[in-house]
């Protein structure tokens, strides 16, 4: 066999992995701030496969950040937007980047693809990787989004407890070993008093941290746009998709009206 | 004491009367459907104290049934807008008018006075009045939500289950007949198959039918809006609101962008 | 129109007001201090509507305060007995005014209208109006019977926790200022330990207080007397009634024998 | 040795084991029946180690069964009157004989010894032999006691179900050939399509068939009395006793006035 | 009468009393350890009936205590191997002697008489004397391992919490008196801030320090081995034996190979 | 750029892809049933990343198929065996290949790097994909394991039911369309009677047909074996790895004896 027939069986293998295997995932991060965006894209693109084609979005329009019930409702309204989107981009699979899920059912009953969200996904690695684990959050209304998303995806059993640090979302990433050194500081209080022997970060905006908590810490630290990256290659891989029954069953359009007629379809 | 006394006492009595009890209640139909607001309205009228002032209101622009994940996400936003006017109009209690309480946690943190969702007002009237419900709603997606809210709700336990009669929530006026031997047909299944003792009506499009059933099947039928309209004046006359502080503490205005921008106070 | 149509027309409206809206309702303290009869009864005609007509009665017999399993015991029978003279004298709704809603079941089951119990009224108005709410009770058995209740309703997941501020039942009026300063103490902790947003207050006996504490503490707290006749007034003008099927259908007389005959109906 | 030394060894022995093991269990049959006491004390002492001395009494007022909340009410009085004749005379233990095990809180409030309630053992007894067993009752109404009780108990998860063969409980000993016929068919439904793989005889007047069924059916038929008296057994040869501390705490004598007056310790 | 009469009818009865009650209970201590095995020998004769006849084994093989995952899944094979022993010397019935109930499904399965884990017995005992109890165990993991259990046998929710000493299982005997000051400091702390009502000692090495401790601390301390000899017991007593449907149903010997042959039967 | 350039980077870029990504997987299937092992591994690969090495075990000793409490047992410890085996090949995580996930908890503790159980990870797919899940599986058994691993990882709100098609493991395998044809069967009762939009096969023996499956329902339908490859995947390139701390903190080696020394380390 020549150096050509060799050259060209590496080329065509890779090519042909490049085909089979790429995934295009849809990452959006429900608020406005473009920093925030960049830097879930980065995480993302840090962990995804070599094949794995990340696209992270926001909307165009809506909050500059998700800490209020105001924000998240106001939240679902940019992801169902690119998830439609995203859709007509051919994504693969989509990735709703907010601790909160917001707007994940409709985003499910809407795609035609895969949805994850970030708790979710960071949940459930936690539930495989640790038997009582903690969420350390920014502000503290997010503790109570967070005890119902426990609570609804089953996973308060095996939660210690959420943690506030009392910073907004978009303190996070002014400075960042601040951050760090709060973040840390908190997680060291929970593996003291509660026990606890993993960390979930509960923000997308400490996504760049995770790992360098997880080194000094010497337990997993999850961060959720990691994991869902992960998990969202695996389903697409699969061929698995969202249920075309029950709740998330697709619809048939309706006459949306006014600001929401570019939802309608 | 003369008849002119007499008179001016009661006249007094009951314009003092007026001014201790009046209530403004801004019930919020979160789809965009004018038949289903009137209806609700009337509804609303027929229960409420004759001090009370009903303003019944929906968005101008959104859903016009509140049927799926995305109509839920839309309708949310619906409520927040029409939160913010009854505040500005001077309400005293806001009521979500749809079974699945879109937008209550934000409603309840944007609104400066109580905000009752229906289905929690149903759930608790039930409660206090049987041990065994059943919820009877419109489509098969409705049961899902519906149960989410029970289990939130903590009434879960009580409830026997839900059941859709599969009628579109805009159909249940069409032919109120028909729509009445539906609920009754599903209603004396549960009564006989499944020992329920209570049967609450899954939808605000139901609400003129619940005093005929409940003469009709002999047992409570408990209609959301009435109740959460006599909730809502205990509320009010007992100077009680919701909590300032948690999930719903209020919040500063926000930047918010693009078609959110209205919301952002 | 002259002003005899004009006063003609009040004059009717008023009475048919009376005629339309007037509730009575029975309100039975289970123990038999007539101190605390005395209060719950001012507690009540504060907050209720003009028109409803408040008896308030306690059993002739039984215990002095309601702070053991056996007070609990004896107390249920009192409430029976008063609910079958409530009905006699035409009594539209009943309430229990004891935190341990000591005999509510066999009081719907014994009463022809329906009966509401004040810890049950104010759990699901705590419910309504915030998100993670303490009770606060008198002695530490109360917290045992409290818990047992807050799981029976299914409002546990909604509270922080059941706290005694050590102070028999009767106590609590002879020191009205060291009550409440007590009673805020205890408040203050839960809201700084332990991130309440609501208060409900576990005795009958604390029904003077509630409207000052909630001034002091800017945070709603719930007096299950004053709400429960709020929603028992919701409840008769709806002609909404204890089911008369399951647990709580009524039953044939009994020749119940000895103390208990007169209880025999 | 001679035959007199053995004799007296024997003999020795034998006494010394009587004085050891010698057990008083006062068993209390909450309602008025005569009939029904003599059977449950036939069942009692059949099970009983042969040291123990079986008292089996019931209050001499109350009501003749007990079916309904109200008798359920009645019935705690009872208990609470026959534990402390009990205690007077020297009991070790006391066993609530009555499936809703009514007044058992106040009993154990009440006692210096060990109360137990025929519900609960039978419900340890089962979660000990089986993994999914039915509770097999009376009346529709026990159903709903029954499930309270499974959910204060933490033994509702292993339940199949409660249901009930509709025989008033004073007509299970008319004709005992049909109540046993009735309570096998039901067993045999529930074995066949609820998978069950026990059963727990759900009222203290169907004692003397579980025998009988469990041979019949071929899986355990768990009869309350029996169980409850081989637990009280165990507990007082262990020396353990109700808690002193907590909602089991005894307390001081209270003025219990009027009818309840001889209820005052 | 002559006094050989008599003499004769007390032998007669000794005797029957032997034959009738006589019970072989078979106590398993999964671990190797002789020590303990003795131990919990001692505590179990102490308690058991004049007539029982106690057999304590451990397997030859295995682990010398149970204290990790690795060790409740060895413990578990050698629980089966003894067993199958004890089956065939004629058990009455068996017991796990170790707090994880390592096998105990497992035996069920397999034994032709009732298993019964220590456990599951301390914590049945508890729910019947106390509302509150805490467990005190050896090591941080057996806190897991126990909080499953607690859940998996629904007594939870009378569990205030799991402490864990830090003294591994065989340093437990090394000196007696200072594991009894450890764990009634513990015992004292958890009265003290958790308001418990009971403590259930968490390990078959603390079986001799249970009376001790409950005559110190004033509230039942109860010892897994002590009672679940009791409640075998009972059941043995009564012929109650584990379900032959279901989970537990006896099961067709399978051709095990290499180390598990033995097991196969 | 000359050709050779653009091959080199080719090349290199393959080979440090093959590098970064590559995973070594160690499948364990816990009974000795070889046909089982060659058609898991069949699975595992068809669905993982092209550049992950898939090496698929099974014990020398055991039981050679799943069923029973005992089966389970004895799994647990070749489970053991070959993670430390594994471990010793250098494996960056461990499948548990048996749906009852038997010693996932032991093998987490031993284990170095993650761990996996195929139930865990299918219900977690479930969770992703659909609100109301089925598992199907195959003897009576298994669906009281099921239950209970259902209820230790949270999974059972979202899941409807679990159903045994009463196939033995081993006879799935024989006819592989008649086992098609019962699961279908099963499938479709399923989604009909019980509403559920997704289907779980519960058994590692079904592994080959979840595709077909899927394709002829119309939902997904989830085998846990694959979906495990892809989440072991995504932990080991994302350097997760189970907690050092709480139940899953590794242990220093034990004198295990006898049969289990060669577990001892």
């Amino acid at each position: 066999m020549t150096i050509h027939t060799i050259l060209f069986t590496i080329v065509f293998n890779y090519l042909s992995l490049l085909l089979r295997c790429a995934v295009k995932i849809n990452i959006i991060n429900p608020n406005t701030s473009a920093n925030m965006t960049r830097q879930i894209k980065q995480a993302a693109q840090q962990w995804a496969q070599t094949t794995t084609d990340i696209r992270c979005v926001s909307p165009d329009a809506g909050t500059p950040s998700v800490e209020t019930c105001q924000d998240e409702a106001i939240a679902a309204i940019g992801v169902m937007e690119q998830i439609r989107a995203g859709d007509h981009a051919g994504a693969d699979a989509h990735i709703v980047a907010c601790f909160g899920d917001p707007g994940l059912d409709a985003a499910r009953e809407l795609a035609s693809v895969p949805v994850l969200g970030i708790a979710q996904a960071a949940f459930q690695t936690a539930q495989m990787l640790a038997s009582r684990f903690a969420v350390i959050t920014t502000v503290p209304k997010a503790t109570t989004f967070t005890r119902h998303l426990l609570r609804k995806y089953g996973a308060d059993a095996q939660c210690a407890g959420v943690w506030a640090v009392n910073m907004p979302v978009l303190a996070l990433e002014e400075d960042t070993e601040h951050t760090f050194q709060t973040l840390r500081t908190q997680a060291l209080i929970c593996i003291d008093k509660e026990d606890v022997d993993a960390v979930v970060l509960g923000c997308a905006g400490m996504t760049d941290l995770a790992d360098r908590l997880a080194q000094d810490l010497g337990i997993p630290v999850i961060d959720g746009v990691s994991v869902a990256v992960g998990m969202a290659e695996m389903l697409v891989q699969r061929r698995l998709r969202t249920s075309t029954r029950g709740i998330y069953a697709p619809v048939a359009p309706k006459p949306y009206s006014g600001w929401s007629a570019p939802l309608a379809g």
